[in-house]
């Protein structure tokens, strides 16, 4: 076998899985994550899976058409990412896994994704805010998102939203004017064509950045895939702001999602008498979110990570006493000022490489580790 | 000696002792509550007073036009109160002289009051906010001020501000609007004529509630006196509201004191592009604040105590083992849910009842105890 060979069949085998489950699929992840996505692929179609597996895919696992997928989307500019190429967001999906494995519900990551665009996901998941909010925007709203989405993007950072209109529009349409890099995160097929009249901007987006989906071509939208959907805004990016967001919005569960994963939330206040500041507002005085009350104070929060961890405390007793032996000895190898990178804490802690990596997701969930540039940092929770 | 020739020495000590020396004035304060106004009167008029207090009383000591200063004042409907009438605010102003006695600078409780109005000071305390912010105000800000004063004020809530221009007329006129109670604390002699063209407000105050300042009949206002006044506004609610502030206010200065006094302490979100909810947005951002969206928020903020404090923690260490024996002893008797009267406290704790007092209010400022309606409840800090 070469391995162009090999890659073809990994990318059916993944076009495959993601066609044959409904996203999230917390135990065809699990199984995938076992047994690799090739075999994967053939005990799934054979029924010799599981019975948590069978479940999520009984129902489609017939189908077939995995290579006209792959035609079809290489022809309208679409191309597949997995998690086997190095493009791929490895740690901010490894969140989403450690998360799932511990009984989150609905966090299972994406058995691969669907793109248009220049831009490399891996590259865009480094220095990323999530910026969204209601649909039914004002224009105090759309010209907060658009502003500060402007000066976040002509400052390097990424700008996540899920192309909605209203909020979600102006923060993607503030990153493009900045010539910035944004992504737009679908609950429906690239090529759906939703929401209407925002095919230009899609088109726009690609240029720098890029429209991601882990749905099929074609697939319509629905209200249970942009929730789904939301787990990726909320884990692609370091933190997540809501721009304005009625009593009950999805924007809210993008948040809720990002504070599950240890990610930094922050919501915008307006007047008291728009109600489309309410949910902000309740955010922010429940504590669910910190006030942002420019661009600058979003960067600063989003970049904050290792100065509030600077106060280390002198702790009569260690909570961190009840971590597992390698968890323990990965957090004594971490500094709270001096970030290091894997292999290194590998090296200082005796822990395998490959074993670091999930260890710093566990104990990040926990507050007892944050990323930084220059690697991981130390955190006492 | 009858009493009436007795209260009428009292008064007169009182109102010489206002006169003496310019407030807040910690020795001055600390001598009268040791000797009585009477003797403490004579001997500053006799230079036989400690240093400290030679200090702040030397340059008008031999002040003596007291008679025609009551005189005066009551001619124009200007009433003296002291700390030993009924009317004395009592709880109020022990957290001021337990601030001060711990060495916060500025905090001396007044030593007698110049009130004009049919509100009696102690009701006007007993459920109260002070809602204050920026002169420049917006008309946002003091439709904000007017609208919550109302809903307050409608709900028997008295409403304590400043008279400033901007957000603190705002209050006033709210509260009077829904025909309800609200005291004006000046910075200035009750009769300075300041602000001017609020005379017409001034008036409408007094029918129902108090126009209240410890500085004697005409002194023009100054910038110490507003931040010396401020001390007031903070101590005689149960909490304040900055409704709009800019970068630098007094309200901030006000916020500030109530929350050094254990005051529920709040701020009222507005459009970020306004330069007059900036400081607001700080001290929600700082966690100065709590974000509050209506007055119903208000009101659930101020009353909500005992509450809170009802999460008692299984604590492996007690943080109260370093009060002192009688606070312990006080603190025992507390209960997190059931308001207890003083007198109670003295009998279950075994300490005396003018001991209890002192040691509440020491306990309130560290947040061992919180005043409720029905008396005092723990608080586990």
């Amino acid at each position: 076998m070469t391995a162009v060979y090999e890659d073809v069949q990994l990318r059916l085998a993944r076009v495959y899985l993601l066609r044959v489950a409904e996203p999230p699929a917390p135990a065809l992840s699990a199984f995938v994550a076992e047994h690799g996505p090739v075999t994967a692929a053939r005990r799934v179609r054979a029924g010799d899976v599981p019975s948590p597996v069978v479940r999520e895919t009984e129902a489609r696992r017939g189908y077939d058409d995995m290579a006209s997928d792959l035609e079809r989307a290489g022809a309208v500019g679409v191309r597949l990412i997995v998690p086997e190429d190095a493009e791929w967001p490895t740690w901010p999906m490894l969140s989403l896994q450690v998360a799932s494995g511990r009984g989150v519900t609905g966090m299972a990551p994406p058995l691969a994704l669907w793109v248009r665009g220049q831009g490399r996901l891996d590259e865009c998941c480094e220095r990323a805010v999530t910026v969204v909010g209601a649909r039914a925007a004002t224009g105090y709203g759309e010209h907060t998102a658009a502003e500060w989405s402007y000066t976040l993007a002509g400052d390097g950072v990424t700008v996540f939203s899920g192309a909605a209109y209203g909020i979600d529009a102006g923060a993607h349409r503030g990153a493009l004017a900045a010539g910035g890099r944004t992504v737009a995160v679908l609950g429906c097929g690239i090529d759906a064509g939703y929401p209407a009249g925002h095919d230009a901007m899609f088109r726009r987006i690609a240029e720098g950045g890029l429209v991601v989906s882990e749905y099929p071509a074609g697939l319509p939208p629905a209200r249970h895939r942009f929730l789904v959907r939301n787990r990726l805004l909320a884990a692609l990016s370091a933190g997540t702001v809501v721009v304005e967001a009625g009593a009950r919005s999805g924007a809210r569960n993008t948040a809720h999602l990002a504070a599950t994963l240890g990610k930094e939330v922050m919501a915008v206040p307006g007047p008291i008498t728009s109600r489309t500041s309410l949910g902000c507002h309740e955010m922010i005085r429940s504590g669910q979110a910190t006030l942002a009350g420019s661009a600058e104070e979003v960067a600063e929060t989003v970049g904050r990570i290792g100065v509030d961890l600077a106060h280390e405390q002198a702790a009569t007793s260690r909570p961190t006493d009840r971590l597992s032996e390698n968890a323990r000895r990965v957090h004594d190898a971490l500094d709270t000022r001096a970030g290091k990178p894997v292999d290194q804490l590998a090296a200082e802690s005796g822990v395998p490489a490959h074993s670091v990596r999930g260890v710093l997701c566990e104990l990040e969930l926990d507050g007892y580790s944050a990323r930084c540039e220059s690697g991981w940092l130390r955190g006492d929770a």
